[in-house]
């Protein structure tokens, strides 16, 4: 299995993303050394999960530097534990040139970051993604924060890792649901800026961690939300920009909230969001239906769920979608497809049209 | 009494503070009325001793808009109070375009100037300052946060408001000790960077709320805090900058975290710093020992503290410095004077010097 690297080129903020096996003994060990050696205070934030699943691989890059282990799971991802971590760091005695490695899923990558982010008013951090998720999405952008009761990432921050270290190997122990879960946000990466990356994904063999084109696969990905988050760092451009890697999401979004967290995988709420951004866009008449075909299968390929497991109530979806944070002057937004590898924002969606999409995916009234 | 009015110039994020009496029903109303009319959600968070004492004031500027009156205090600067800023502004439909009022003292505008940078990763926000410690520093800079168990403002962000209102009225019901806690900072600023200030402060009648030369000593602070601030927003520089600030601040934080916080206000902290900043710059040979005795004078026309009410431990006090985020690679910094206005960052302070000078302060062993 082939490793390879990308530079995300933010000005004077410039970090690579390392992809390959064996890192923990390689280019992050080396990393975690150079820091020790510059008398720089280093802790490990992760989960236990992590801790147990990935004993090995963190004994090898991290010996001798302090671990916190929080529970594993996206109610982590609060004020809480936010805490904890803050207080972890001011127990090691970081200082402004302490530097914090996040060693994770998205969650631990969310949480730790911020802490980061806040921490002194912001040191650094090294993303060190151990699901695929985490290695295609959440590790690369700087988009870091927690839950509140009224929805997902609704405090946080923006804050860049130093690098991101994605050791494919740590793929090797995920569960398969996790890892479909990362393939999800493949296949909207595809879907929303690399038609070529969609149509490569349904030639190949399903993918596992094993997979020889695994780390292409997940460079790719990187570089497509690299090229987004460049081009629109703090989500702010008028259209466009960051807000087309939501295809999806706010439908994802609301079925967490109403679901509960944790009844559905953030990627498999995606999947089934995926399915009913596509459903919108062909009910606009912005693409052809068959594009609904391609994706359901593409997913499926996945064992991804492309409408609800139980039915959940259409009204409480749909103030879910109100109350997330992409609304804008109260309408709402949802990222649509122009064609297979375009994606566009649209402002003026009327909720009836949501409804009925909604009610399509197994929603009721 | 006049007003006056000045501009801070960060490029890009250039903000108006605003320094008169009668701001409610003026600058400050008009733009509360400007927000609703363009349909901006806004909250005004408070805490519960100006809610009581300001409701005149408050009622003028803020009529029909949510306020989150939180304890008054600096425990408040908790995850769980910023947690309760979150969760109001989600409460009330703040997207990002909302805009959060942050009325009261240091703890409200660190507190809720956190949570607007933090909430949907940044909304804008308002500084009222309604103490005179907060309309002469800690409303201008951007610096937010809180305290976590290790020392006070050890969480946060930078943060710049849109506008600062300092209405002088509201300085008319604050207690005398307040006033001069403000007045400690007004003195530190004289001494780091402004010679003729501290000289006119000399000249000047005791300053009181309702001083004519008020809103003028006001703006004078506030275009030395912006001066260094735009220098050095982030407080990266190497030489000086934003650190020349916390002149009297090492002493005062460690003061604060071995006394308890509560034990001392923050300017009376300080205070107690300045004479301590004097002494050991007067000790290292850089000024004449009559500055000490101006320093103590001006302080006490104030009935502010020059040394401990009661003995601390010091080696508490040092223990304290060392775990203040001012450390660089474990050396103790302090800010000492060059001159009577001019101030410069020392990196090599021996702890047996700061323990004498603790000893001369009240401190014992």
């Amino acid at each position: 299995m082939s490793g390879c690297m990308l530079e995300v080129s933010l000005p004077g903020r410039a970090y690579p993303i390392h992809i390959a096996e064996g890192l923990a003994t390689g280019a992050l060990a080396a990393r975690v050394r150079e820091d020790q050696a510059s008398q720089r205070a280093v802790v490990v934030i992760t989960d236990t999960h992590v801790a147990a699943g990935q004993a090995a691989f963190l004994e090898a890059a991290f010996a001798g530097v302090p671990v916190l282990a929080l529970p594993a799971g996206e109610t982590t991802k609060s004020f809480a534990h936010l805490q904890a971590c803050c207080d972890f760091m001011a127990a090691h005695a970081l200082d402004r040139r302490g530097r914090v490695y996040a060693v994770g899923g998205g969650v631990i990558g969310d949480l730790a970051g911020f802490a980061a982010a806040t921490y002194l008013r912001g040191v650094g951090f090294y993303q060190v993604p151990t699901s695929l998720l985490a290695m295609v999405d959440s590790s690369v952008g700087g988009k870091t924060g927690i839950n509140i009761e009224a929805g997902k990432n609704l405090v946080g921050a923006f804050h860049q890792p130093l690098a991101v270290y994605a050791d494919v190997s740590t793929l090797r122990t995920l569960p398969a649901t996790e890892f479909a879960a990362g393939m999800a946000e493949v296949i909207k990466h595809g879907l929303l800026a690399d038609a070529e990356l969609f149509t490569w994904l349904e030639q190949l063999e399903v993918l596992e961690a094993q997979s020889e084109a695994l780390p292409e696969v997940i460079r790719r990905n990187c570089a497509i939300k690299a090229g987004v988050v460049l081009a629109d760092e703090r989500e702010e451009a008028a259209v466009g920009g960051r807000a087309l890697l939501n295809l999806g999401h706010t439908f994802g979004h609301a079925i967490e909230a109403v679901a509960g967290y944790g009844a559905y995988l953030h990627g498999e709420a995606v999947a089934i969001g995926l399915v009913l951004a596509t459903r919108l866009s062909v009910s606009m008449g912005l693409i052809e239906a068959s594009v609904i075909d391609r994706v359901e299968g593409l997913l499926r390929r996945y064992a991804l769920p492309t409408s609800l497991r139980t039915p959940l109530s259409i009204d409480s979806l749909l103030a879910a979608a109100r109350r997330d944070k992409k609304t804008r002057r109260g309408r709402l937004r949802y990222v649509v497809l122009q064609a297979l590898g375009r994606a566009q924002v649209c402002d003026s969606v009327e909720e009836a049209v949501v409804a009925e999409l909604w009610r399509q995916a197994g929603a009721v009234d």
